[in-house]
């Protein structure tokens, strides 16, 4: 019954946002499937369907038009895993290890030294300032070499908790929220921390969000001609910071309309989250709270990676619902491959 | 018999891509009507026509998915009128004049004395230094109060040469250009050298193009609370320029993907043109020439405005096909509103 509701879900989202609504209609006498089977009854799963439901209904007073069902989701911590660490910063670690060879000097300069060294403290010892000389060594080339940088280590890289691959740990409920949106007329994008040219490559295969649907931090780009082809080459520096205030910065350059839907989990979204929620009309905002140290991981104000913290003194009066994973979701990840 | 058709048409874009191929196929027995009825026949038609067949026929050496059928339009000169001035200064002009008596300090003050005295040719004296300070006096506050000063300046503005608004002097065969990719799977972006907050307003209106297929030249944004909605507030500051080499630049953080078509009409269109056209697999390119100086104008080496002195040493090696406005079209201008 699952796979059959997916995948007709999936057709129905190929289809096209103008017809999913009137073929989402259930038959008659044909009790409606669930869209959401991996949450739990509740008030975060019911003011998801409600909000869908109101914005879906034409000629009703909460009505959005397809174009401008825009929903936005972080990444790191809201769709996929980012405890203990964020999977971008263990890429770069990998990477630096394996281009240390060209580059001797590294032997005796921090925050090389301990990231060759396998001494990942030591490394974050330099805090984001080392964290960035690190990023821009590992990401570099033009976007094409890159994304296959990317796609190779996705490839072998594996969790040593859930020995998966990387891309593999995603949420399942939210990946049903992003089709479940989708096969109502929503367009789902990213709006993520993390660098547009490492998620790009594989988000259409993982989330079925395409390219020109991520949001992320920019390194700037350089447009050289590497005879015969003309490509854009990776800069060693950052363009635009896509995290907190730079949130709503990066959705305005990228999709030029305010969302109506947000989706977060860390302090770093909710810029994002009130961008969104303070437009007009009917609005959703909800944060993913990691409070499962059972299934994934329990963290919120304490902590160094995706810190939650004003997020949770605030989401009541903003008017955001609080999704607990221990609580709301039956299942954390999407099934392995 | 044109009008069904264009309904049509609309209908199966709207219908989604992946589906439009097989609803295109004309019925048993019924002559299919030309997609691009403004387009004399010639090289430059037959050129769009083969290529638009080619990466669509399944199964075809040339065949391209329809979610990789990118195509990038420039829009002064190629989609629209911008000859004796771009429109957007002609809109920049009017904006300072209106916003004079709050900046008492201009009276004095080049090129903002010479803009409010109407003398055009001194205030460009100045240069493309002079430009930049009127545009970003002109461009200020948030998004949304600027889209509403746009919209505002379109309904009012008229180009006295034609008696008409200037979101009405668009040329009818790319209308028609843009209509026919569209209905064969084809994404339709913009990528102008004008800024994107000017032109998104009117995109969708006119060109059917929406917001977030629109690349163009950015003012830097600050994500800002007046309370009690967060906005995004325009500066003083030109963060990208999309002209040159800025085209494919602007074109990777938008959309992500190289596209496969590309129309332009002046030197700073080359680099867009090349990198589109310098990827693997058909690709096409071509340059709107503007050859007719009875019905529009013609302009191309020594202009100033929409200068193409490059593009006709280069466009026959590069492979690329010249549309003539002259010979090629049948009528200029889409019908007045």
């Amino acid at each position: 019954m699952t796979t059959t509701w997916i995948t007709r879900r999936r057709w129905l989202a190929a289809l096209g946002a103008a017809f999913s609504l009137a073929a989402c209609a259930p038959m008659p006498g044909t009790p409606a499937a669930d869209p959401l089977p991996s949450w739990n009854e509740g008030p975060a799963k019911q003011r998801i369907v409600d909000f869908v439901e109101a914005v879906g209904t034409e000629g009703g007073k909460d009505y959005v038009a397809p174009a401008e069902r825009i929903a936005v989701f972080d990444n790191d911590g809201t769709l996929w895993l980012e405890y203990p660490m964020y999977t971008q910063v263990l890429f770069v670690f990998d990477r630096i290890k394996a281009l240390a060879p060209q580059h001797p000097e590294w032997k005796d300069k921090e925050p090389f030294k301990s990231v060759i060294a396998g001494d990942i403290r030591a490394a974050m010892a330099g805090g984001e300032k080392a964290l960035i000389e690190l990023v821009l060594a590992a990401q570099a080339g033009s976007t094409g070499e890159f994304a296959a940088v990317v796609n190779d280590w996705m490839t072998k890289a594996q969790n040593p908790r859930f020995k998966r691959g990387y891309d593999s740990l995603t949420y399942q409920p939210m990946q049903e929220l992003l089709r479940y949106l989708r096969a109502n007329g929503f367009s789902t994008y990213i709006s993520s921390g993390g660098s547009v040219e490492f998620m790009r490559p594989f988000t259409e295969r993982v989330y079925g969000i395409p390219p020109e649907q991520v949001v992320g931090t920019r390194q700037k780009l350089l447009y050289e001609v590497k005879d015969p082809q003309g490509v854009l080459v990776m800069q060693p520096q950052i363009e635009h910071v896509n995290d907190g205030a730079g949130k709503p910065v990066g959705i305005e350059v990228l999709i030029g309309r305010r969302p109506i839907a947000a989706f977060g989990n860390s302090d770093g979204d909710l810029a994002m989250l009130q961008y969104t929620t303070t437009g007009p009309g009917l609005r959703l905002g909800m944060i993913v709270h990691h409070d499962d140290a059972v299934r994934e991981h329990a963290y919120d104000r304490e902590s160094p990676v995706g810190k939650l913290d004003k997020g949770l003194d605030q989401y009541r009066s903003a008017g955001w619902t609080l999704i607990s994973m221990k609580n709301d979701w039956k299942t954390i990840f999407a099934p392995a491959p």
